[in-house]
């Protein structure tokens, strides 16, 4: 039995803190609201017309990929080594199936190659070279890794640099770069928490979750986050919830954070929002970790709380308006 | 306040059905008993002495590592093209935090590295050459990756290729090599599922949980199983419990079996023994793995459940007789 009035597509680009200078924020913030909002509407067209949750996370953190205003696929952030190392896992709600790779220099769209993971191979993590060698085998693109590199980013890194510097050496100096400079942006550049994410309810029932990123800016190299982690920054199960989150990684990794929503659900009998807003609000600041997430029930319930200033976010259901947001505080219809 | 005589440490080294060859096998169980004893012998001294569930848990993953008997650290496993590919996690019960280590091969003692990362950086997972450079920076000792060779498991390699390849001609050839030529062992050495693992509980009331593995014979490079990640292979929460998993590790990734226990726990109000039980007897068989875990809780309470036919295991408590025991069906004195 299907429920079409039910299939919904939500998404994030990742948490931050407000950038200081706010000179053409409207400009900037009407950036963002649009990205986020085409991105929706393709996702929910391939919902309308029946298509799976997974082909619809697939889809949307497809277009999240390749759109530069994000960390994730081209425009991902440089490690301290001025590399890219992407990372990225999808998990299907309905057969606890999860494939993810990590740790990724060359393959242009990491979530394709997780998604093969899933489907072509018995494993559901493969790192580095090895993972590699298996989106080329499976036929995937793999591009040179400056294919990833925008100028926006390498600025970045070197603010990274001169910040790390600035506080080890305690003289004071004033930086060099502001984060203005860097990528014209609502959420302060410099010390966003970017990764992206979407969570699906399709019009049968089942849950999916897609999760991609680059990771820190100026992170060591062979570091591996929260994202590609099932359990940590991705999880789908019919019987509770889809979760994609961002932030801190490691917070997300050590208290299990994905996981831990549906848990509290199966286990507590907490509602999704409940679950959910205890994690981000109580469970992670204890942790010290900040960050949100966004999640999606099988009765289409939606929750997407953050402990930062902003998460870029949005969610649209099927025969409904696009709903997107940056700031803390903005009331998204038809959310928690 | 603290209460020696509470605490515990317990060990595994992987699970697995028992050997067809049975020919000299209580001469091939004593060399497991004994390798077993040895090692909860150190660690049950050190915990005698003070020291923490951390220190024990390290030192007797040390020493599985160290034993060709078990597939992690020198003795391990041999990927399919003929490489070594380790994977480590630790975690602090009191703290949460945690370090781990995935898909390295030039590191001696790959759980050291996993505790360097934990108590000196800033993140919890790094993988290939990323690892293996920040172990150098921390002064860990790095080995040209012939070192954890060894012949035994370099037959295992070849007659899991033959075997992989009469499956796939279906042409019904007998297989060149028995399981038997490999490594005399009590458990058919060409269906082990190895890993090894430690978990304990301090005078203090601190738990910890650690495992080490080498990963499945024949795999593909750059597959991560379920060892080095936090809250699937490996987790450990003062407020519920340590856990140490073995087995097919995908499925203890998609079922986030180690965290699942103390969820079960802390928000179902589940023994730790009604949640071990329920989730190796019902919860991994139903998404098709096998394998076995170990875990403690903080009133010393313990529970080894496993689906195979045996898995290596002991446990000693503090002023009390050391145990071991390899087949389903043996009892062991305080365990449940």
């Amino acid at each position: 039995m299907t429920n079409p009035s039910k299939a919904i597509i939500a998404i994030h680009g990742g948490v931050g803190t407000i950038s200081r200078s706010h000179s053409g924020s409207a400009a900037q913030e009407a950036t963002y609201h649009k990205a986020l909002n085409g991105i929706l509407l393709s996702a929910q067209q391939m919902l309308n017309e029946g298509g799976s949750a997974l082909d619809a996370v697939s889809l949307a953190v497809d277009l999240l990929e390749d759109c530069p205003l994000f960390n994730a696929g081209y425009g991902a952030v440089f490690t301290h080594e001025a590399t890219h190392e992407l990372d990225a896992a999808i998990m299907d709600g309905a057969t606890l199936r999860a494939g993810a790779v990590a740790c990724v220099s060359r393959i242009r769209r990491p979530l394709r190659a997780a998604r093969a993971v899933m489907e072509r191979s018995e494993h559901v993590l493969l790192v580095a070279a090895g993972a590699e060698a298996f989106a080329q085998a499976c036929g995937l693109e793999l591009v040179d890794p400056a294919f990833f590199s925008t100028e926006a980013r390498r600025a970045q890194l070197q603010y990274a640099i001169l910040a790390e510097r600035t506080m080890m050496d305690h003289d004071g100096a004033a930086l060099v770069f502001r984060s203005s400079d860097m990528l014209p942006a609502p959420l302060d550049e410099s010390r966003k928490l970017g990764t992206v994410g979407a969570v699906a309810l399709d019009s049968r029932g089942n849950l999916a979750a897609a999760t991609s990123t680059g990771g820190m800016t100026n992170k060591r190299c062979g570091r591996v986050g929260d994202t590609p982690l099932v359990g940590a920054g991705t999880y789908a199960d019919n019987r509770t919830a889809a979760v994609s989150c961002t932030g801190t990684g490691e917070m997300f990794i050590r208290g299990v954070v994905a996981y831990d929503i549906c848990a509290r659900m199966a286990y507590g009998s907490q509602t999704l929002d409940a679950a959910a807003q205890h994690v981000v609000m109580t469970s992670l600041p204890a942790l010290g970790g900040r960050g949100g997430l966004i999640a999606v029930d099988a009765q289409s319930r939606l929750s997407c709380p953050f402990n930062t200033e902003g998460m870029y976010r949005g969610h649209a259901r099927v025969g409904e308006d696009v709903y997107t947001a940056i700031y803390a505080g903005e009331s998204i219809p038809g959310s928690n």
